[in-house]
């Protein structure tokens, strides 16, 4: 699939591009034709704000998170309650629960989840860090927001029994129908998990 | 869908990411965290060969195909046959030929289709360089390689109308059954196009 005529410039270009989660070779190359033909009004800012993002944004030494702030605007905030403790897999999920806006404490960025199919053990995860916070004492709640995958659950169960012993509460999040989806097109296990947890209207 | 932590350096390369074909909202968001998680290794290459690209890369005076050097390495290649010229689109359709390796002439590449619908005229394609190049002689024959779909067809015609009173040979792509597709998935357009054009095995 090579385009012999481009110069390497724009293979360089397509190969890192299709290095992104959603594109593939072909939208690769749509990509980059679509960068070069905008070089003004898209590849030029495109490439200030990676270099940017790359200069400015850190890894939170607290709880995982990315932020230009060190530690991030999570753990520096005082308003949050810092007995509450959310433990995701990725900074993604952590995105994805402040955009809900549903949890005012901190959070614990795991890095991933626990997989003897892709060779993750647990010195792999940070778990280290997490076992000090709470040992450190002034957490009371700590909330698994794990995804309700195989991987997920499996890695909830791990957190569970290093954190039981210390003396703290821990929870996870509900499993049930999903707001607005139809019971027809639901999986039996979430099926199961909805009737088993089902409440008083 | 604002991620109010992550700073606005974030929510600047989410958003410019969006804006690449084949990226949506969530994927930008996806993209954006795999850079910056493989700041070394993606990031930062990206960064340059970005910046590198917007630098060296132009759009050929003669022929509009896209290359670091004017005229492009297609025009420039004393071997390839300058009594042949195919007419594209864009530059995508070009890459696409020259990946197949099937055309030895050289191209002109209109920058896209007429369409009333989206307001594109005449006047904001590369028609009149076109016909330059043809009446400048040397042409034997144009082809066009215009896509099979309502604005490619218009265009052919269009380009037809331009440039047969100039008295070179126009010709355009066979339609026909793909290569490797099934006659069941085929529309009718397609299949009747087959038909009529069948040839002696």
């Amino acid at each position: 699939m090579a385009a012999p005529l481009s110069g390497p410039e724009i293979e360089r270009l397509v190969q890192l591009l299709s290095r992104l989660p959603g594109l593939g070779p072909r939208s690769a190359r749509r990509a980059a034709l679509v960068l070069i033909k905008k070089k003004e009004t898209l590849l030029q800012p495109l490439a200030a704000a990676l270099e940017e993002a790359g200069r400015v944004i850190k890894v939170c030494g607290t709880c995982g998170n990315l932020d230009t702030s060190e530690p991030c605007g999570v753990c520096a905030d005082p308003r949050r309650d810092a007995s509450l403790m959310c433990v995701v897999e990725d900074v993604a999920d952590l995105w994805a629960l402040e955009r809900a806006a549903v949890f005012r404490g901190r959070y614990h960025v795991l890095g991933g989840t626990l997989s003897a199919l892709d060779g993750r053990g647990p010195d792999q995860l940070n778990f280290g860090a997490l076992v000090e916070r709470v040992k450190a004492g002034g957490v009371r709640e700590v909330v698994l927001g794990l995804n309700a995958t195989v991987e997920g659950q499996t890695t909830a169960h791990y957190v569970m029994d290093l954190i039981s012993p210390l003396g703290v509460a821990v929870t996870r999040l509900a499993h049930g129908v999903p707001v607005g989806g139809e019971l027809d097109y639901l999986d039996e296990g979430t099926l199961a998990a909805a009737f088993a947890a089902r409440r008083a209207m």
